[in-house]
Formats: structure tokens, C-alpha cells, sequence
């Protein structure tokens, strides 16, 4: 192998979003509902997102750098103390994406991408009725990680409603759940390439 | 569809890990390298991982929640204040797995993997050589989320090194890379099948 040398203190942002982005995949999409202070509803996908405990059940998100202000969701969620994560399958990938568009601070994503809106039961922030999973959660901290713009929000999963077709007892069957993660650009993969590699020691 | 409820505060932690391992899918691996005080390495895959910020460069990690003390690799980023991560191609994605074992303090997982371990340019945490790509990481914070066995190690990116088969300019060819994905259990995935969404508005 013959390896470039970036210096990340020298290398332009974009470069650093395009590099990062292409080698720390694939990544799980978060699509995150949040409620605003006026009751409407807004809904967007993220992929700086993952589940990073389950002692206490956490999830974490983060906003793009690719903006002037932080996103809607992130600062939403730590305004109404709320937000769900809709897992995003194959059936809702289109919809997903048409989410990730840029709208109004009063738009209704759900309405435009011709999703269902439910309430959570717990909190407030709405849930994608077609998604085949839906976490309610609550901010646990919200972590600035400098330059102001990028802000980490930090989540108590405190309920979760999982469709019975990709159920198992407690086990989640991946080949019914189809999944979509996210590479970079505009490129996404299936989940349906699966392997195992042996327990380790 | 239909939905099963589960309320977490009732869930036992074993489902929630299940649960949230099974859905949040799938996810990037992160193959943090350390170094210990009396200069030898440690290696362990995190799937618990992601890039969380381009502006500053920003990457996270966290421990499992099925030990009774936090993994060696959370420990050594706090104390050295350095960690690595590096990239899992399908080429390495079996010595990634033997590494995921359980090893004792003193152990050489580059060894026991038959690995090579090079000293970063910039941090003295070690690098996988046959990875295609190493980021050069400082931790810059470390959130504690509870119950005291797990925390979040926040690190700042501050060098990159990545194989020019991978690399057209700074774009990352996805196809080349071969990056390799975790889904729960043993499972894991490739990343060939690839479909493109249309950039929304």
C-alpha cells in the first residue's frame, strides 16, 4: 500500500467532510422527529447518528457543518426536550430522502414526503407510521463540539415500538427488517449482503 | 402494521441491546488503536462509532455495556489522551474479528491478529498498516452517560493517512474501499450493493 498524508489542521472543510463521509461507512440513518413549540411537526434524516449505549439505552445525533445555523431537528430537540429516531427500510427510503430536503422553519415534512405522523407515547415528537421501528427519546445532554455550529444531541431511548414482521421474541431479523445505510453523496446501500465472521474468544 | 410496545424502564438491558443493536443497522466499524503507558498496543472493533462533525473533525466511540469495568480501549484514549481508528476493509475484516476477543491487559492484539503496528505521525497510538485508511485521533472529551460503566470518548481528527487505491483526488471510491459493516450477532456486511437516491432540493 502506498498511503497520502493529510494534515487535517491544513486540509479545506470540504475536503475533510469528503473524506470522512467516504471512509466512516456505512452509516445507520437517524430520521428524527421533532415537535415544534406550535404543535406542527418537522422530520429530517441524519447519519452522524448511532446507538452508543444500551445501559443506559442512548442514541446520539449530530447536525451537518454544511450550514450557517444548526439544523431544525437539533435545535428543536433540545428545545422541546424530545425527539423520536424512525428507522428507515428499503419501503421508506424515497421518502426519507425527500426529508432531507431543505424547507421552511413551518413546513410539514411529513406532508410533503406523504408520510403518516403518530404521536409518541411517551413524548410529544411525532413517529413515522410506515417505518418499521420508532424510538421515543429524551435529550439526556446536548454536547457542543466547538466552532458553535456543531452541537451532538445525546438521547434516553425510553420507549420503542418494533413492527411484529421483523420480530423475534427480542431478536430483530435483519433480512425482514432491509435496512438502509448511508455512504456518501447521494449513494445508500441494502443490507442484504450479510456474512459471519466467528464469535471471538 | 402492527407494533409491539416496549417500554424501556421495564425492558430488561439485554433486549434493549438486542433491540437497538438489531435496528440501528448497520454501523461503521471503528478499529481503535492505543497505546499503554509502558509502551505496548492495544487494537479492539467498536461498532458503537461514528463521525460526528467535519467542522472541527470529529469522530466518537463507546464501550459495551456487557462488562463489568469499561473496555481497555476507552481507558487508554482517556489516560494517553490519543487513540487511532482504523478503517475495516474485507481484507482485514478477519483479524478484525480475532481482535474483538478477549485479551489481557498486557496483550498484543497486532500480534495475536498478525498484524503490523506503525506509530501514527502525529499521535503515538499505533495504526493498522494493512488498513486501507488511519485517522490520527486526540480524545477532547469524555461524556459519561450513566451508571458509570459507559462513556463516550469524543476525539478530534488531526491527521489522516489513506491508500491511494482508494483515493481519486478526495473523493473516496466506495467500490475500492470495500468497507465492511456491522449488523448484531456475528453478523456483518459488505458494501457492494450500492443504489443512489436523488439529492433533494
Amino acid at each position: 500500500m502506498s498511503k497520502q498524508y493529510f494534515d487535517f489542521e491544513d486540509t479545506a472543510s470540504r475536503d475533510r467532510y469528503k473524506l470522512l463521509s467516504g471512509l466512516i461507512v456505512p452509516r445507520p440513518i437517524g430520521w428524527i422527529g421533532t415537535r415544534r413549540a406550535n404543535g406542527t411537526f418537522n422530520l429530517a434524516p441524519f447519519s452522524f447518528f448511532n446507538v452508543v449505549s444500551t445501559a443506559p439505552p442512548t442514541v446520539l445525533f449530530s447536525g451537518s457543518s454544511h450550514s450557517d445555523r444548526p439544523k431544525d431537528s437539533i435545535t428543536l430537540a433540545e428545545e422541546s426536550g424530545e425527539f423520536t429516531v424512525n428507522i428507515v427500510s428499503e419501503e421508506v427510503a424515497q421518502a426519507m430522502s425527500v426529508t432531507a430536503g431543505t424547507f421552511g422553519p413551518d413546513d410539514d415534512e411529513f406532508a410533503i414526503a406523504g408520510l403518516t405522523a403518530v404521536a409518541g407515547k411517551v413524548v410529544a415528537a411525532p413517529m413515522v407510521a410506515e417505518s418499521p421501528a420508532n424510538l421515543e427519546c429524551r435529550v439526556s445532554t446536548v454536547l457542543d463540539v466547538g466552532e458553535g455550529l456543531t452541537r451532538i444531541v445525546v438521547g434516553r431511548v425510553v420507549a420503542l415500538h418494533v413492527d411484529d414482521s421483523v420480530l423475534d421474541d427480542t431478536r430483530i431479523d435483519a433480512t425482514s427488517l432491509r435496512a438502509v445505510g448511508r455512504m456518501s453523496g447521494n449513494t445508500y446501500i441494502t443490507t442484504d449482503h450479510l456474512f459471519e465472521l466467528p464469535r471471538p474468544l
